[in-house]
C-alpha cells in the first residue's frame, strides 16, 4: 500500500476512532477556497498551510491534511520545516496551531508508518515526532493550541507542546496520551510532558488507563488552559496572543527556557536510545499483530 | 513482652488513636466464619486471608490482624509472602486490597515493633516495610485499595502504593502519614510516595504537621479517588478492577513502571542506607523514651 | 543618588507600581509610637522590628522599611541578621513576618540597588538576596507569612520562604513573581520555591507572563494557604502558630528538611554562579536601558 493510498484511507493512533467520523469516512473536501488560495505554492498539495501577518508578528498555522490530520512522516517533515522558517524569521513572534479539518485537530502517529514498516523507516518516522516534539516544546515563539476538534494521542502531545491551549467547548471532542488503549506505550518525554502540565498522579492514571478527557474533564485537570464556543477558539487565540506579547520577549523567552530545559535536555541527550527503543518495540510481532487486528477491524467498520 | 501479647493489647503508629475504638479496647471477635472457613491451612491463624477468583483473575486481598492490622513483622511477611504467590502466579491480573476488621483499614507500623528491640530486630523489621512498599508499589498486577476504615501512618502508605483509592465515606475515617505527631519522621520513599500522589506543597505541609484527613478532605487533595458508601467499597472496587483489566495489561505495565522506577530505583540502591537511619534513629534513647511515655498514655486509656 | 536619598522616593520591582499608592507618594509617617518605642537601640533607625515573645517562643518581625519595604542591601543584611539571632535563640520557636507599612508587605528587590551601580556590588546585592532565602527557607523555626499588602517580585518570594502564607482578603492587594513583566527574569530558585508550592504548570505559566495574583486568585491557585479580614492577619498567624508549635520540634524540622534540603542544595552548591549569573545579566546596556526608563517613568508619573 502506497503511502498516498495509506493516506486517503488513513487511520490514526486514537483508540476511539469511533469518535472521529472523519477517520471512519472517505476523503472529506478540500479546505475552503479561501483558504486554498493562500497555500503556499507546492508542488503537491501542502499539509499545513501557513499564514503569518507581519502586521502583528502572528503566524497561524493550519493542519490541513484530510481526513483528520495524522501525524505521518510527510506532514511531520513539512511542520517541521514551517515551525523552523518561522523561528528563524525573527519578525515572526507568536504560532498559532489549529485545523482546517472538521472535528479534529490532530488524530496523532498515522498508524501506516507504523506498521510493516522496515526498522529504518520507523526509526526515521520517530525522529521526525521527536522533531516535532523539540522545535515546538523549546520554541521561542508564543505557542498558542487552538484545538477546535478531538487531539487524542500524538495529536494531544502536540497541543501539549504549546504555552497554551484553548479548546472547543464541546462534549464530543476528546483529549488526552490514548496510546495505552492500543496497546503501546508513550514514550518519557510524551510522559515528562504531561506531567510538567497536569502533575505525577493525573498523569499517572492517565497513561495507565490511556485516558481520554472530554473538553470539560480536560479544562478541570488543566489539560487544556481554557474553553470557549467553537466558532471563537481562533479568535480568543488571536486574543489571547496580543496578551502574550505585551510580555518583553528576552524575559518570557528565558523563563520558558528555565522551566522546560531539563525536560527538552533529557530526550536531546538521549534521541538514539529512545528512536531504538521505538523501533525494537514497534516492529515485535506482537505489537504489529495487534495493529494488523486494529487495521482490520477499522476496515470491517468502513465496510 | 511477647509478640503474642503485644498483638492482643496491639498498639499503633495512628497519633490519634482516641479515633480507632478498636485500639483502645480489647481483641475484638474474630471476622465473620464465612470468611475464617476459606482462610488456608496455617499452623497459626493468618493475618492475610485471599480469595483468587480464577476466572476474573482478581484476588481479594483481606488483612484480619485484630484488632487493627497493625503492620508487624509478622504481618508484613506474611502479606509480602501472599502478594509475591500472586505477582508469579500469571493468571492473577488484579489484586484489591482491604481489611476484615471493623472501622480501620490498618492502623500502621506496629509500635511494638519499635520500643524496646534490639537494632537487630529493628532493622529486620523495617526491611519488611520496605518489602512490602517495594512489592506493591512496583506490581505488575493492577492494585486496589478498598479503604474501609481508618489508614493513619503505614496504612496509608499502604493504601498510597496501589494504583487506585476507594474510601468509605465516612468523617469517621482519616487517613494520611501522621508519623510527625508521635515525634517520628516519615522516611523518604513515604514522602516521595505521597508527593506523586498529592504534590509537593500538600506534601510538605501534611508532614510537617502530620495531618490526618477525614475522607472528604482526602478526596479533595487526591490522597484517595473516589468515596462511596461504607457497604459498598468493595463491590466498587470489583467493578472499578473490570474496568482496569479492560486496558491491555503489557501496556499498562510499561506506563506504570515509567511513572514510579525513578521512585522505586531511589530506594532499591539506598536500602541499607536507609535502614541504618531508622535504625540509629527509633533506638535513640530519646525516641525510645517518648514511645515509652506514649504507650504509658494508652495503658492508663485503656484503664 | 545616595542611598538614603533612593530610599525615600523608593523604586521596587514590582511592575505594577500603579497599584501600590505608597510607591507613588512620599515618604509615608513613621509607623505608629507605639511600635517605635519598642525599636532596638540602633544607631541608624532600624528596617527591622522585632518582638520575641519568650513565654510563647514566639518572634513577630515587622518590616518597617517606608514607604514599601523594598529590599535593599542594608534592609536584607538587617532582616539576615535579625533572624540569625533568632535562629540561634533556643528558646525561639516561631516567627512571624509581618509589614508595619500599610497597604504592602514588600515590593520586592529594590530597583536601586541594580541601577547603575558596579559589578561588584550588584554581586554584594545578589548575596544577600540568596541569604535571605537559605535562612528563612531552610529556618528550623516555624515561619509564618502575615501577608497585609501586597507582595509582588522578591516579596513574594520572601512569603514563599515561610511554612505558612496567611493573606489580607483584599482583592487590591496581589502577589506573584513579575519579574518577567519588567524585563528581567526570576533566578532558578525563585522558580523551584515557586514550583514547590504551586506546581509545574501553574510556575510556568506565572514566569512567562510575570502574573500578579489577587488575594483571591493567590488563595485558588495555592501561592497562599489562607484568606482573613485585613485586620486579623496577625491575630490569625498568631493562632496558627499556635497549631504548628503543638507538633514536637524535631520531627518537623526533619520533614520540613526532607522536603527543602534537594532545593537548598542547588542553590547551596551554584551560589557563585548564580551571582556571576545575575552580575552579567543585570549590567547589560539592554537591561540598564529599560531600567532607566522604567525609573523615569516612575519619576514623571510622580511629577
Amino acid at each position: 500500500m502506497s503511502l498516498r493510498a495509506a493516506l486517503r484511507t488513513k487511520r490514526c493512533v486514537s483508540g476511539l476512532l469511533s469518535q472521529l467520523p472523519s477517520c471512519s469516512s472517505h476523503v472529506r473536501p478540500r479546505a475552503p477556497a479561501v483558504l486554498v488560495s493562500q497555500q503556499r505554492n507546492n508542488s503537491t498539495s501542502p499539509k499545513i498551510k501557513v499564514d503569518f501577518d507581519q502586521s502583528t508578528g502572528v503566524a497561524i498555522m493550519q493542519m490541513q491534511s484530510p481526513p483528520v490530520n495524522s501525524l505521518s512522516l510527510d506532514f511531520l517533515t513539512e511542520l517541521c520545516i514551517s515551525v523552523e522558517k518561522l523561528e528563524m524569521d525573527k519578525s515572526c513572534r507568536g504560532l498559532i496551531i489549529t485545523s482546517s479539518q472538521p472535528k479534529v485537530f490532530s488524530a496523532g502517529l498515522d498508524i501506516m508508518e507504523m506498521y510493516g514498516k522496515s526498522p529504518e523507516r520507523c526509526g526515521e518516522f520517530w525522529k521526525a515526532v521527536q522533531e516535532m516534539w523539540l522545535k515546538i516544546y523549546g520554541s521561542n515563539m508564543v505557542t498558542i493550541a487552538a484545538i477546535n476538534g478531538s487531539s487524542p494521542a500524538g495529536g494531544c502531545l502536540m497541543a501539549l507542546t504549546c504555552d497554551y491551549r484553548i479548546m472547543a467547548d464541546n462534549p464530543r471532542y476528546s483529549i488526552g496520551l490514548n496510546e495505552t488503549q492500543l496497546g503501546i506505550v508513550a514514550p518519557f518525554w510524551f510522559k515528562d510532558t504531561m506531567t510538567n502540565t497536569v502533575g505525577h498522579r493525573t498523569t499517572e492514571m492517565a497513561l495507565e488507563l490511556g485516558l481520554l478527557y472530554s473538553s470539560s474533564e480536560a479544562l478541570k485537570i488543566g489539560l487544556v488552559d481554557q474553553l470557549v464556543p467553537e466558532d471563537q477558539v481562533l479568535t480568543t487565540a488571536t486574543e489571547t496572543m496580543t496578551k502574550w506579547l505585551a510580555i518583553p520577549d528576552h524575559a518570557r523567552q528565558l523563563s520558558k527556557s528555565m522551566m522546560r530545559k531539563p525536560t527538552i535536555d533529557k530526550l536531546t541527550s538521549n534521541r538514539e536510545v529512545d528512536i531504538n527503543n521505538f523501533v525494537s518495540f514497534i516492529t515485535k510481532d506482537s505489537i504489529q499483530k495487534s495493529l494488523r487486528m486494529y487495521l482490520e477491524m477499522l476496515k470491517k467498520r468502513r465496510g
